[in-house]
């Protein structure tokens, strides 16, 4: 016979069906049995009774233990008076496909708290449990709809290399490996790989990759290696272009999410799926620093110019609370803390670039890049990457006072590179947002941090 | 005013336009200058008349350089008579947005055939030729589709973590690193994850990533970063349930590769995209060995037992003749010669597992796994990556004879984890095939491998 889901069966009211899950409860009362069986779409109760025909299945009940894999054939009863989903199967036959051993190293009942470092010991067990699959039901969901819109604008899917042969420009949380008698780095983002696709003239590109950070910070935010969601588009006007791509793209993605997952992450979770409105507020830098100064906080001058978390968070609310809306661009971010590559305004003050809030949790940098060979390389001496006599009196560039870390991935801009822009979109920080998770480590299918290297 | 792509100029006759993209051709006569335009979708010609009131335009042409991009406006005119495409762009506006620097490091004309090293060390040179970046919309095309068959059939989405704490079961061609004072090495591929999602009830998975080998050999087929497609899915009766799958796979998504981009595909590589008829043949591996020896050819004895590439191009040919199909499952294949997760007969001679070749070329191995903890444990011994004393005389297990490197794997058999089978398969094998490529440096975006880890 062959196997349906669990969500399936109340339409085979009155019929024989098979169904297969874990068995998430037993109980052996003294006139009959039960199970809650439990399949990646829902959970139902088997019933099980005890008289003579039966005696062969009441002896494999007795000898069940919880969550071992089982195929379940019995007939389908719709009956409002059964607790679970208002359905029973009155179970004929029952095949264990693997009995699990007991007990259990952790509590999978809901009844006890597992810590988390035990739960993430046992991640596979740890992920029987509904919530935490909806998390990556919508991932998944969420994930096609980025590529969805992505494929209906043209943009072409790349897979950019992971080893690569220079330490990203600040050198600092790197993972280092031999290569065959050299050394080689694990990408830090895809920046330099996208980017070259678009002087590559691919026009419109995007990636969902892994990228590696050697972070040695255990908070709830950080990680060694995580998802990053990227894309890069050619012949902008301005980091308007980018902007506006990026709101439509969160309005699609979160569009879709509600039409297939809304009504189950409402059940799950008790939260709504926002669908926002476009335009997102945006605002300057320094109008953000005027907000919060009015909102009597002072952000750190550790932060050099720079938005902390607090202020952040405060300015989400804000925005929340002005205009319903749980979006913001802060635009104009000093050059002082953006990479070289971003494009600087002429008096190199401010760049073309933006961070995106969601919930007052940044979500997004992205920015207009520089494309221009000459005012790329005077941006790196701005740096401090480039000695400045890379550049003779008559602005002509000397070669080989480029470093050689840096050259294949400058020549991009020497041959004609169009004016381009695009942006890197946080994964988890998007679930965590999604579904009130405070913590990386919930949002991860397997998280990688300094602490942790297992499973 | 908006920027069109040229493929879509012809509907603008007589109108106003403006397009973006390279120049790729510069040609000045007497009386007018022309210019080869090209973007992501096609090309046109530029037309600039040398008349007074054009002598600014004029002017700009003559201090262009191939492969600058450029923004131009124009009006769009139909005419058969011109050779490229019947349509040209009547110039009244030239916008250089970045001039490239001549000479050009490789010849982009087509006329001179640049070796593929110094094309490889200028890739986004390389990549703006038409046939090299089709290469790449069939991959996002492909991928698409396999991603959409995965999801109407309930799959989910993972990213399994790169980064990871053993070896693999060989040892051998491991990247190794530094992990805040422990040894950390590189994904060979998803295998141990995507069966935990398994082990984790997600009952049907996929991944499409990156996966590293550290391979010496620098071969056409070899390389040591690579785009692994994988997926796993539960609840199956048997390896025949994966072979269908697969086949349904690679039909869906051939189908709508063909629909979207077979005409292109047709244009520029002059080759059909073929889409398979189901299901596809399937021999056993001793079928196939009668076959070859009847072909007269005998596998060198190094294969113990596998088939070499020269037995694969064979069987290909053998079954194109005969079946007039590109596709052909071998079964059955010997337990010495695959690993010891792969479900094995119970006379441990074969396994129920499969290799999948395209027109002779491998490009899948898949198999129905062992789920079961005990014949996990004593397949796991007859590989010799356990002591034979781990499984005592009343066979029991004992926990502490497991290596630590096998225990979080070995673990997910022991709580019920169900039946399931999956495969993974190569993406440039797939292009190679598709496209008619030898060699899968030019397949890949940015090619890895002993020799090269640059750009």
């Amino acid at each position: 016979m062959t196997r349906i889901q669990i969500n399936e069966i109340k339409q085979f009211d009155g019929l024989d069906v098979t169904v297969a899950g874990f068995v998430h409860e037993i109980r052996n009362l003294k006139s009959m049995q039960f199970i809650v069986l439990k399949d990646i779409t829902s959970s139902v109760q088997i019933t099980i009774f005890k008289k003579p025909e039966d005696l062969e299945l009441n002896k494999i009940v007795n000898e069940l233990t919880l969550q071992s894999s089982v195929l379940i054939s019995g007939k389908v009863h719709v009956d409002s008076f059964v607790k679970l989903n208002g359905v029973e199967i009155i179970a004929n036959k029952i095949d264990v496909a693997n009995l699990s051993h007991a007990p259990l190293p952790i509590d999978l009942s809901g009844k006890i708290e597992s810590g988390r470092d035990l739960r993430l010991d046992w991640r596979f067990l740890d992920l029987r449990d509904r919530k935490r699959q909806l998390i990556f039901k919508v991932q998944t969901i969420c994930e096609m709809a980025m590529r969805e819109y992505w494929i209906k604008n043209g943009f072409i899917e790349i897979h950019s290399p992971k080893l690569v042969p220079n330490p990203s420009e600040s050198g600092a949380e790197l993972f280092e490996l031999e290569y065959f008698g050299r050394k080689a780095y694990l990408a830090q983002s895809p920046q330099t790989y996208k980017q070259m696709a678009i002087a590559a003239g691919f026009e419109r590109v995007f990636e969902i990759g892994p990228v590696f950070r050697a972070n040695k910070s255990s908070t709830n935010r950080h990680d060694t290696e995580f998802t990053s969601v990227d894309c890069e588009f050619a012949w902008i006007d301005s980091v308007d272009d980018v902007m506006k791509f990026e709101e439509n793209w969160i309005q699609y993605f979160l569009g879709r999410l509600k039409e297939t997952l809304g009504d189950e992450i409402k059940e799950v979770f008790d939260r709504d799926v926002i669908v926002p409105t476009t335009p997102f507020p945006r605002i300057t830098m320094s109008e953000a620093k005027d907000i919060i100064k009015s909102l009597n906080y002072e952000v750190p001058p550790e932060t050099k110019g720079d938005l902390d978390p607090t202020a952040e968070r405060l300015l989400g609310k804000y925005i929340l609370d002005k205009y319903q809306h749980q979006f913001l661009f802060v635009t104009e971010f000093p050059a002082a803390i953006r990479p070289f590559y971003h494009m600087f305004s002429d008096d190199n003050k401010f760049t073309f670039s933006f961070d995106l809030l969601w919930n007052g949790l940044e979500v997004t940098t992205g920015a207009q890049r520089e494309h221009r060979y000459l005012k790329m390389i005077k941006q790196a001496i701005n740096k401090g990457l480039i000695p400045s006599d890379a550049i003779d009196a008559s602005e002509n560039v000397i070669d080989d006072k480029i470093p050689t870390g840096l050259k294949s991935y400058l020549d991009c801009f020497n041959y004609g590179c169009p004016p381009h822009g695009g942006y890197g979109f946080g994964l988890t920080r998007m679930l965590m947002n999604i579904l009130g998770y405070e913590n990386v480590r919930e949002v991860t299918y397997i998280y990688r941090g300094l602490d942790r290297l297992y499973p």
